[in-house]
């Protein structure tokens, strides 16, 4: 299967990104040096996965800033704010847009004369840092799987969420970049553990049957997909050792936001006695919320759920799993464990 | 909306079943009068429920016995037990097709001269005996249901479900054949108890989001669909009071097997405090088996679940709910509880 990178740029500088709401059936890209295009590619989850969020917002704001002309302080901060407004539950995406903006407010500053370049590095850094963040987290996540696991894992994590996949032309080997939770799987599987993975399909938009079954495939990793409600039977029929999957966004106390059916999983995990690890960065990490209540999570079109005429739909993206159900957080900068309240603090110290 | 009954006779004495492929998009019928037909509308679930499943071999027998020339007893005999292996986890299947295979034996050895009308008879009594145990459940499972709650039902319960609708010209108000679970969910509603619904979807063929979200609109209880992983985000927030639901077999211990999915909700009702009650008729009932452990799951085909090429899917459609997680089962004899040993064993005696 041939590697295809999830972002990129053009020669022109514009983003190029792999549309994901069309795998796995069609490897197709969309250019983008908009703000427009890139707020529309994020809603319409063409560019998903919260760390891949952040990259894409950063190099989008880079692509738009080299050809807009005449680019004033005003406008950037006002294009970036709209950007980071695209959708409200991953921080990253926030996070990334922050520090395009201090780096334009720096450079204006500093009355330079090409912003737009500084702008193109510092976007190239945060995708090199997330690529980097990656093989970190997939090295911790790796020492906690055993020979031989069935590891559960939910939506998808893996570098399609990503930025790690160095540059078009270097492709993922080169760099590293594995993604988070999938980072880990397929360290443990390139270390010959024989591991097997059971991927729930995460209804509504399918990012485990369609991406993560897409990525495991690729990656030669054995594995099974299931609908999101056999979870629990197959937990109880013992055909799970261990949960690992993302984060969107993670409050002080260890609250972790993520895909709609996490927390059900983590229910369900404790119920059978199944450790349950969150994998992300440490950009994913919201220390300014106390809690996960604080976390405002996503409502989606109803047209995402098919359903008979008249009838209304409830479609959350995401929920909040409270961190007394998480076993532990696998980090860029390790492995941390409850009392969170400590050891997130202690990760940022 | 007009009325469109699950099943009925046609002139000539076929069966015709309305094609619950097809819902909530196309109200279309199919005419049936041959084994294989019947086994193939149960296997493609263009039938479904497991009080339909079983109305509908009884129905299909005596039309077939209608048009065969020279029935004989070896012949009856050989076709009902290909029929009743037609699907392997709903014991309502096995139940009708035993009864009418003792009627048929009867008849034979009375030296009846038609020995079709008689099997036309039985079935049709097979058909009103569910529509008034749907009618008997419904009553009781109504009381289960306090004013004002929000009760969460899976997969699908209600008339398409089951053979609760009279004749076809009869129409199902004239009848009361209103489902089980769905049945108490319809009773309540007509009280004024001013109840609302929440329906997963029941994925992989979205029996909750297409059929029970269909009965739920016709019959003008205020309803939300969501997808099955978010069951547990909705019980968190406080949206759920019970949780009620149907059964394709239960064991004489009071474990019971139910659409995929079941049984994580019982774990997930537990573990938010809420009531979970299985409805189910006595013909659900397998005194036969002594725990879940024996009932047969029939693992449905991985095309239900897309994916991506070359990655395995395993398709449950069942699971067991061990009887620990069941507060109640709804049955047409009222409500019995734990522990159930007792309680069932007393249901027939």
């Amino acid at each position: 299967m041939p590697d295809s990178p999830s972002i990129g740029w053009t020669k022109s500088g514009a983003v190029r990104l792999l549309d994901q709401t069309l795998l796995p059936g069609e490897v197709r890209y969309v250019e983008i040096d908009s703000i427009d295009a890139m707020i529309e590619a994020i809603r319409a989850l063409r560019v998903r996965g919260a760390p891949l969020i952040g990259v894409a917002a950063a190099m989008g704001l880079a692509a738009w800033a080299k050809k807009e002309k005449g680019l004033t302080p005003e406008r950037f901060a006002q294009e970036a704010a709209r950007l980071a407004d695209a959708r409200p539950t991953a921080v990253n995406l926030r996070w990334a847009v922050e520090r395009m903006r201090h780096t334009a407010r720096a450079a204006f500053a500093a009355g330079s004369k090409n912003v737009a370049a500084t702008l193109r590095d510092e976007a190239q850094k945060i995708w090199d840092e997330d690529a980097a963040m990656c093989q970190a987290i997939g090295q911790a996540g790796a020492e906690l799987i055993p020979a031989g696991a069935s590891v559960l894992t939910h939506c998808n994590t893996g570098r399609l969420a990503t930025g790690g996949i160095g540059t078009a032309l270097a492709g993922r080997l080169a760099t590293g970049g594995i993604g988070t939770a999938f980072g880990a799987l397929l360290m443990a599987h390139r270390q010959g553990k024989g591991i097997d993975v059971v991927a729930c399909e995460a209804r509504p938009l399918r990012q485990g049957s369609r991406l993560t079954a897409w990525e495991l495939a690729e990656a030669g990793i054995p594995a099974r997909v299931i609908v999101d409600s056999a979870a629990a039977a197959v937990m109880a029929g013992g055909g799970v050792d261990l949960v690992i999957l993302g984060a969107d966004r993670i409050a002080a106390n260890g609250d972790a936001a993520n895909k709609i059916g996490t927390y059900q999983l983590a229910v369900l995990a404790r119920a059978h006695d199944i450790p349950f690890y969150v994998a992300a960065p440490r950009s994913t990490f919201d220390l300014s919320l106390a809690s996960g209540d604080e976390i405002p999570i996503e409502e989606r079109s109803a047209s995402e759920v098919e359903t008979a005429k008249g009838v209304s739909v409830y479609n959350p993206a995401f929920d909040v799993t409270p961190a007394e159900l998480i076993t532990a957080i696998v980090t860029d900068r390790g492995v941390i464990r409850p009392p969170y309240s400590e050891s997130v603090r202690k990760l940022f110290d």
